[in-house]
C-alpha cells in the first residue's frame, strides 16, 4: 500500500515531495486513497469541501470514529506528514479485521483537502471549511502563485465548488477524530517513546510582510538616495528570530519574492512571509507587534514603506481532555506532547472531541525531505491506532 | 522612429520593458533597427556575435567612426537605457544627411547584444565576445533561468553559435567607438548639464552567494536546532550596505531565490547576489572581502554554510584621453563624468579608443520605469552626437 503512494509528487532534484492540492500529484494521491477502499469494500465519497472519506459501517448511523489526515506537501516536503495517518487508517481497519473486530460505531477514514496551505496559502483548509471556520466566499477567493482561485482548481477536479462550506450534516455523524501524524521535532527522540498523544496546539499564525521601495541602477544610485526594500526586509527577518528568541517563541521567514530581482537593479518591492507561534496568544502576539515596531523603525531609516497583514490565524488547541486521557490509559500511558503545528485535528477541535498520536521522527526534522519514520515505529503506530479504534468503536 | 520603439516588451504591471536578449520582445527590436536602417539605405548586418550593424559608407574601407548603445533591458527597466544610444544615432546620421555631410570615414551604427545580462547573467556579452574578454565556451555554456543556453537562444535566432568569439577583422576596421547613454544618477541635474563626456567607469562585480541551511517545519523545530541560510542572507544584506557606506562604494542585493520558499517550512537554500562597485579596485575589493567576513562568521553562528563566489568583474575604465579631450572641445567644454554603470564602452576601451556621451535623466533613477528624458535634452544628444560625428568622420 505505501510502496504505491511513494512515487507519487517526488522530485528527484530534491528527493522531495510537491503535492500541492488539485494538481496531478495530488489527484493521483486521491486515486490511491479510492483504490485502497475499494480493495477493502469500503464506501467512498468525497464531501461538499473536497475531503475524502471511506467508511467500515454506515455513517449515518451516527457517533463515528474517524481517524485519517491529509494527502498534499509542503513544497519539498517528506513522504509522511499526512500520508502516515491516511495510510496508518487503513492499516489498522486491516488489523482489526484480521482480529475479527466488528465495530458498534461506524469507522471513517479522512483525507482532508490543502492542510498545509501549499498551494492556496491557508493551512487547514478542507476542516476549516466543513467546520465553519472560513466563508465559502473567502476559500472560493483563494489564488495560488499563477492565479488559480480554489474555485476554479475545484471545480476543474469535479467538485462544485458553489457547494463548499459548513457542513453540519456531516459533523453531526462523527462523534471524534483522531489524527496520527509524524512527529515534527525531537521530543520523542529525548523521551524514546514510538508513540505519544497529543496535548496542545500552540497558538500561531501567518503574516504577509510587504516592502515597498525604488527599482534603480545598482551602480549609478548614490547609498543615500535609494529606497532599498531589501534592507528593510533583511532587517525584519533578524528581528523576527529576535524577537522570537526572546519570548522562547519561534519565528520563520520562508519564502521571499522580490520584483524586478535583478542583479543590477535595487528592488522596488520585496515580500516576505512571517510565521510565528508561541505557547500562549499573549507572547505570540508580543512577538508579532515586536516585529511590527522594529520593521517600521527600519523602513523610516531605510525611506521605504512597510505593511505587516495577517493572512491566517489559529488560536491555542488544547485537545479533549477525556479524549486524550482515555488514548493514554488505551495505550498504557504514553506520553503527552504539545505541538507547535497545526493540524486538523485542531481546527475540528472547535466543532468535534478531537485527538492526535504521534510517531516518532528520528532526524527530528520535517517539511524537508530528511523527516524520516522507522518501519517499527510506523507499525507501532499502526497497533496504536488499532487499539484506539478498537477502544472506542468495537 | 522612437514611437515605433516604445511599445515593444513594455509591461502595463509596471510600465516597465522586459527586452531579454533573444526572446521575442528583443527580437521585434532587432527588426526595428533592421527597418530603420533600411529607410535609410544603410547597410544591415549581424556580425559573429549577434550583434546588429548598420553602415553609411563601406566598413572595409577601415578608421570607422562607430557610435550605437544596446537594444535589451534589465527587467522592468525603462525606455531610454540602450534604444536612446541606438535612435540618437539614426537621428544623427538624418542631421548629418539634412546638411549635406559626406563622411570621410564609415559610419557605423552598432546594437550589442545582452548588454544589460538580464538573461543570461553576463553583462556586455556582446562586446566582450567580440573583443575576446570572454571565450566562446564559456558564453555558450551561459544559461537562462529556465536552462536554455544563450548557445540554443543564439542559434533559434539563426546565428551559429558555433562562430561566436573574438572578432579580429571586425575589430580592425574600427577607428572609434562614441556610445551615447541615458545619465543613470543625478549629476548632470546638479550641474544643469543636459550633454555630458565620460571621464571613467568604476571597477565592478557581481558574486553570487550560496546560503545552505537544512529545510525543517517552521512550527515545531526549535531555534537551536535550526540551521536557516534565511538568517545569513539577512545578516549578508545589511552587512553589504554597511561595507560599501564606509568604502564610499555602492552595494546592492537586488536578486534572491529561496527553496522551498514555503511560509511554514525553514529554507534549505537561500541564494543572493551581490552588485558592488567602487571608485578603485583597492576600495572593491575590500568591501567584498568584508562582506565576506561578515557573512562566514554569520554562518557559522546560523549552523549553515556560505559561499561567495564572482560571476562576473570589470576592471576600472578611463576612456581615451585625446578622444574623451576632443569630444569636450567640439561641444564646447560640456562636464566630464565617471560613473559606476558598465557599459559596451567600457568593455571594448580595451581593444579601440571609445568615448561616451551622457543625456541628462530629470529623475536620475534608471534600471526602473521612472527612468526618464526630456525631449529637449534628447535632441541636444543627437546634436552633440552629430558634431562629434561631424568632427570625426566627416
Amino acid at each position: 500500500m505505501w510502496r504505491d503512494l511513494t512515487p507519487i509528487g517526488r522530485y528527484d532534484a530534491t528527493g522531495g515531495y510537491r503535492r500541492f492540492a488539485y494538481t496531478a500529484p495530488e489527484l493521483e494521491c486521491r486515486a490511491w486513497f479510492a483504490e485502497q477502499a475499494a480493495a477493502r469494500g469500503l464506501a467512498v465519497n468525497t464531501d461538499r469541501n473536497g475531503n475524502l472519506w471511506a467508511w467500515w459501517g454506515d455513517p449515518t448511523d451516527g457517533d463515528a470514529v474517524v481517524t485519517g489526515s491529509h494527502l498534499d506537501s509542503v513544497p519539498d516536503g517528506g513522504p509522511f506528514d499526512g500520508p502516515l495517518g491516511v495510510a496508518s487508517a487503513f492499516a489498522a481497519i486491516d488489523l482489526l479485521r484480521a482480529e475479527g473486530a466488528t465495530p458498534r460505531r461506524p469507522i471513517g477514514v479522512a483525507a482532508f483537502v490543502e492542510e498545509e496551505g501549499g498551494r492556496f496559502g491557508v493551512a487547514c483548509l478542507g476542516s476549516r471549511l466543513m467546520s465553519g471556520a472560513i466563508t465559502p466566499d473567502a476559500a472560493r477567493a483563494l489564488a495560488d502563485e499563477n492565479g488559480v482561485t480554489f474555485e476554479q482548481a475545484m471545480a476543474d477536479a469535479g467538485t462544485d465548488p458553489m457547494s463548499i462550506g459548513h457542513d453540519v450534516a456531516m459533523l453531526s455523524q462523527i462523534g471524534s477524530y483522531v489524527e496520527l501524524h509524524i512527529e515534527q521535532g525531537r521530543a520523542q527522540i529525548d523521551l524514546d517513546a514510538p508513540v505519544a498523544v497529543g496535548g496542545a496546539i500552540w497558538p500561531h499564525g501567518r503574516w504577509r510582510m510587504d516592502f515597498q521601495g525604488r527599482a534603480d541602477h545598482a551602480g549609478t544610485t548614490r547609498l543615500d538616495d535609494r529606497a532599498d526594500p531589501m534592507l528593510t526586509y533583511a532587517n525584519t527577518v533578524l528581528a523576527a528570530r529576535k524577537k522570537a528568541r526572546l519570548a522562547g517563541a519561534v519565528a520563520t521567514v520562508g519564502r521571499v519574492m522580490c520584483e524586478p530581482n535583478g542583479t543590477n537593479a535595487i528592488p522596488s518591492r520585496v515580500r516576505g512571509w512571517l510565521d510565528a507561534r508561541a505557547e500562549d496568544v499573549d507572547a505570540l502576539e508580543q512577538v508579532v507587534r515586536e516585529v511590527e515596531e522594529a520593521t517600521l523603525a527600519r523602513a523610516d531609516r531605510d525611506g521605504t514603506n512597510a505593511t505587516i497583514t495577517r493572512e491566517s490565524y489559529s488560536p491555542r488547541v488544547d485537545f479533549d481532555v477525556p479524549l486524550r486521557d482515555r488514548l493514554v490509559e488505551t495505550l498504557g500511558g504514553v506520553p503527552v506532547l504539545s505541538t507547535g503545528a497545526g493540524h486538523d485535528a485542531g481546527v475540528l477541535s472547535a466543532v468535534l472531541p478531537t485527538a492526535m498520536l504521534f510517531v516518532r521522527n528520528p532526524t527530528g526534522v520535517s517539511h524537508s525531505p530528511a523527516e524520516s519514520a522507522e518501519m517499527v515505529d510506523c507499525l507501532a503506530g499502526v497497533t496504536a491506532l488499532a487499539s484506539v479504534l478498537r477502544d472506542l468503536a468495537c
